[in-house]
């Protein structure tokens, strides 16, 4: 291993010149080895392994110096070594190493024979690495391999095309660069221009979005062009952010993107690859009556992961709403057939025999009116949101948990209290004594079967009947976000199954380890008949929904006509594309060899969020509580009156600072809340959360004055 | 060039053997020419062009020779020329020409320097076609590029390494043969246990498919594992389908999979290309408040084209149903503003002041309960499928045209005979009559408004009000396909503007080329105020849907308070992946330069159906009519009683043999038809229509004995 560092920086025109004027050309050798190997192999045998993390910190400081006061008034060229996919000095490739400063590319191609295809492949390659290449430039062998290039580029990217370089080692290059003079000249402009062009784009942007975009839960006049994020790109769990300054930096996605996300950069890459490739293969193929590999394989993973020890069938949609409304219509024929409604020959949907839900307060379900239905009445429910809107529930307030001057707390609902049922709010040592199923054997467990019975009891009859329960472990209200006691859901579960009730489980929020467990029934310990998942199935990549049921609710679509069979569905129902990015997703995060979060034999996720900190942020006075468990770390400000609920922009401005230290969050009312995925490692969970913790203390002091 | 065809047949083993035993080892050239340069050169230069078809054909009949009686007893290897993306004769690529027989690929790497880079390339350019990568083989040049390679490849897929070529061009290699030979045994293994776990997976896909799935739409009983369709792939407007006796053949896609399907081969290539890109550039970042290129792109391209002269904002979400249920959002935001109703201090949804639908009988608009309730009671909306259904329209019948008997016929309904205004069916010489927008001129026109405006004063005070008019130009009836007259469209579109009821088109089926122009307002010549679009819109690849909106419905969404916004959003609101396909699919459709069928400067598509053809079939006597129209030829059955309707199985045994044919048809009741993309050529139309001409005559015939 040669000097690292600056050992090789000559500038050349400087030296050369020989008078005052400052360098034109400044060259750096990062890193170089003596056997011209590939750097992995040199690194290696010459002891010289560098960690990709110092080598991408030093590459940043090389690019920063090259960011002057003046803009445009010189410009950086990295050149890696060997091929776009050849691996670095710590084996990792380069093309995959380099990936969060999405440098836009000059595709040094080949001119020889076999040429051709190695220069289009490399291209694929940077391009499903989600780079940009701005040219294509290529040594003539005679054999015009510009010609099927551009055609293959339709023209899209130039290709340029230099003399051919003398064979002769005493050559001097002179005359070569006289003769390659107007293709470097070419290629430069090229790149200038490509880079202006690029941050002209960049900035028009959010003027564009503001002109054209109608953004779904968004008051458009608080959002002013200046307020818009300008995403160039994400790389495993971060954003790059343009800013105004034409410079991109780095942001944490700690809203997960609606809680869609959860892959690292590698799985990313990966992603994008069996995407593709599901894309070339399939594209999308009818499902129903068909078979195809992926969603086989998705529903198989399905049956056997979320789903396993209950769940018999898998039925594809498009997200958690869609998900819920097949859910609901499981729910009702089941409960029809049970209970021999079916049988009475009334075709109308009368309202006396219309089934109704039992459902948390609290609760929310998705956009959809039938999901809509399915929640108490709030800001999203009204007349001016959705004037169809009836409310076909009857709501239990739940007992919730949550962490507060350091300790866990339990919250009884006021109706457990008028009950007069000597119990009073408790508090617990720490999380998992909340969690253990033990406390099926304590008096709670038989106080809330009481309460719930009783307040069963008070379902009125002439609303119809009780056709399912849907419970979710995390519930929003309206601006919260409240953690259910998984004892009460458990005995509720447990009522109404002895009912006969058909019991749904919302796992659109909590499937795929989002709580800790890779499902719900594994955090409440109990099995629902149905369950609904979405979000975190694919990735975080594409729309993708499954209502996984038993199969006795299968069965009771089983019948001699087809009108008798569930007839809904999605023109993309099954889709290949999601079914492959899912069935990659949910092996990815369970496999201890990928994710290095998995404990207890797989069926764990270790603590992500350092515990001293989240105490210490539970006892700051600026806190309400908080709930943290799995990838969610939920904080409640303490806010009054007005300030609290949906509508608040109470945090706003704690939110926006965060933005300034690159931490990307949305407030869900007065709650702010840092979501990472499964994989990803507690440093970088402790690094946003410290980041956190310190603007809260300033947070709170400008609430104070 | 030299002589093609059989001239290199060598039969290896059997010349040397010298005995009567059948040969081992057969080589075939199908082609050479005599440069060694790449094939689209050297047929270039010496004139020996071969079309990509004819190439095909060759390798086909190749294949087939090498399919014995006996399975197993012998296997095919084709070798290509030069690497995976080298051109072929004709310039295609060589990885993109032999994509339709998609064979499990040997890759052939590079053990040299630089050469795991160029391996890992080629692989990812195999991939990103959709091929299956069975093992990497690579000469060793002491580089130990296998390690690197094994490591990319995380396992799965074998590297092996062949021992150093002898450069002395004197050695006869038997030296080298004898020290490969352990290789090449287990490369043979590793082939043979691949092609045989691929077929036995195939194999059994239909039994793992009816134990786990649930499909949409279906009823299980009627799906034994012998019926289940195995998709190994598709290639543009084919499936390639696995059949009992291990042979895998094309089918045409005639049910476009359930109407979503546009792209050719070309586009499918690009398509997953592009796809890669954005998953490996974005994933999916969170959508409001914030700016991306492809979200950005896609709004806009959707203002310019199918939203042109009336839109000015995008909604994304995921599918059909949602961008209704947010249609009607958008409309019921809008009646009330525009009437009042928002200013009356009422919070409840009462029923006396619940906007209503105005709507065609017959259409069908979603699956979830909102966009349920728009349309009229059918098999869909009982107490069997939808207990919560109410229906909340008042339901036009429409008068509709379709072919019958080689004339186009005006069929009216029975409301407006019964108006006693002296009008009865009429016929058209050709469709352009009935397209025509003269016909505002007509009397008829006037007669259609008398009877609108007749039927609108009938909608009952009690039932509340009338918040919008939803239409769509075709419409699917329970089991039908029929096509709404245009003018009768046209005049209902401008009495509900004239009466300031906001009026949505339904394009989820109709958008982008499906019915011959890019929309359904251009078919119509008049504008909605809300439109909705999804299926086509991304190339036929993933699930995103968008409701486009005129300013005036957006500014009855501003306001100072978050809760007046729309509060409607998916997770995946706005995915780059989605709106990377649909620009591209935007596009490419309309880009006279990629879609031969573009005529008309760009505003229509050429006929894709043989119109001889289509008449012929229009006055069979098992017809009862015909619509044809852009990439839909739909062909209603003459059937009697029972057979009618969405539960009809009346078509089955039809489908099933035109299946036989490779023509993947579904029925919709008693309707058959055939739908293409709007870039698949003529001649591919024809092919499927006569084949389904030719089993009519059949059907026909069996029906009457």
């Amino acid at each position: 291993m040669r000097d690292l560092d600056w050992s090789e920086e000559r500038r050349v025109v400087g030296e050369n010149s020989g008078n005052n004027e400052p360098s034109k050309l400044v060259c750096k050798t990062m890193y170089a080895w003596g056997d011209p190997v590939s750097p992995h192999l040199a690194a290696e045998r010459e002891n010289g392994a560098i960690e990709d993390s110092a080598l991408l910190e030093m590459l940043q400081r090389c690019l920063e110096i090259g960011v002057g006061k003046e803009k445009m008034d010189h410009f950086c060229v990295v050149e890696t070594a060997g091929g776009v996919a050849s691996p670095g000095p710590s084996g990792s490739l380069q093309c995959d190493l380099y990936r969060p400063f999405r440098l836009p590319a000059i595709l040094v191609g080949d001119g020889r024979l076999g040429g051709i295809s190695g220069t289009i492949s490399a291209y694929e390659t940077l391009k499903l690495r989600g780079y940009d290449v701005v040219a294509v430039v290529l040594e003539d062998h005679g054999l015009v391999n510009e010609v099927p290039l551009a055609s293959y580029l339709r023209n899209s990217v130039p290709v340029l095309v230099l003399p051919p370089v003398p064979q002769d080692l005493s050559d001097d290059l002179m005359e070569w660069y006289d003769d390659a003079h107007n293709v470097f000249d070419s290629l430069m402009e090229i790149m200038l221009s490509a880079y202006s062009e690029r941050i002209k784009r960049l900035h028009d942007m959010p003027k564009r979005a503001v002109d054209v975009f109608w953004w779904p839960f968004t008051q458009h006049t608080f959002v002013p062009e200046g307020d818009v994020t300008v995403i160039d790109s994400r790389c495993g769990e971060n954003f790059a952010v343009f800013k105004n300054d034409d410079v991109i930096t780095q942001q944490f996605d700690a809203c997960a993107s609606w809680w869609t996300q959860g892959p690292d950069a590698t799985l990313q890459t990966e992603l994008a690859r069996d995407i593709g490739y599901s894309a070339a293969r399939f594209g999308h193929v009818m499902f129903p009556e068909n078979v195809y590999e992926p969603a086989l394989e998705c529903a198989e993973l399905l049956l056997e992961g979320v789903g396993k020890d209950w769940a018999s069938r898998t039925y594809f949609s498009d997200n958690g709403s869609t998900a819920i409304e097949i859910a609901l219509k499981m729910a009702f024929r089941k409960y029809s057939h049970d209970h021999g409604i079916l049988l009475e020959p009334v075709k109308d949907n009368s309202a006396e025999r219309c089934p109704e839900l039992v459902l948390l307060t609290g609760s929310y379900h998705g956009d959809t009116l039938g999901a809509m239905e399915a929640q108490a009445p709030s800001c999203y429910t009204g007349f001016l949101q959705q004037p169809w809107y009836k409310g076909r529930g009857f709501f239990l307030d739940p007992p919730t948990v949550f962490l507060s001057k350091n300790m866990w707390n339990l919250s009884l609902p006021e109706g457990l209290h008028s009950l007069d049922l000597n119990v009073k709010n408790m508090t617990f040592c720490s999380r998992d004594d909340i969690l253990n199923k033990s406390r099926d054997e304590s008096d709670l467990a038989g106080i809330y079967s009481s309460y719930i019975s009783h307040q069963l009891s008070k379902f009125p009859e002439s609303k119809g009947l009780i056709g399912a329960l849907i419970i979710e472990p995390v519930i929003q209200a309206a601006g919260g976000m409240h953690m259910v006691d998984p004892l009460f859901q458990r005995v509720l579960v447990n009522e109404c199954q002895n009912k006969k009730i058909p019991v749904i489980f919302d796992e659109v929020f909590t499937g795929f380890w989002r709580l800790g467990t890779e499902s719900a029934a594994e955090l409440l310990c109990c099995f629902p008949d149905i369950a609904c998942f979405a979000k975190l199935m694919t990735g975080g990549t594409v729309p993708l929904a499954a209502t996984l049921a038993t199969n006795a609710i299968f069965d009771s679509f089983i019948g001699d006509s087809k009108l008798k069979a569930l007839l809904h569905g999605h023109s993309y129902s099954g889709h290949a594309i999601g079914c492959t990015a899912a069935a990659k997703s949910i092996r990815w995060f369970k496999d201890s060899d990928r994710n290095p979060n998995i404990i207890s034999e797989g069926s764990l996720l270790r603590e992500l969020w350092d515990d001293k900190l989240v105490y210490q942020i539970s006892s700051h006075p600026a806190i309400q509580r908080v709930v943290v468990l799995g990838t969610l770390c939920a904080i409640e400000l303490r806010v009054e009156g007005c300030n609290a609920g949906y509508g608040s922009l109470y945090a706003s401005s704690l939110v926006k600072q965060l933005r300034e230290d690159g931490v990307y969050m949305r407030p869900l009312g007065h709650v702010i809340y840092l979501m990472c995925g499964p994989c990803t490692s507690p440093k970088i969970c402790n690094q946003a959360l410290t980041k956190v913790y310190r603007r809260l203390e300033e947070f709170s002091k400008s609430q104070q004055n």
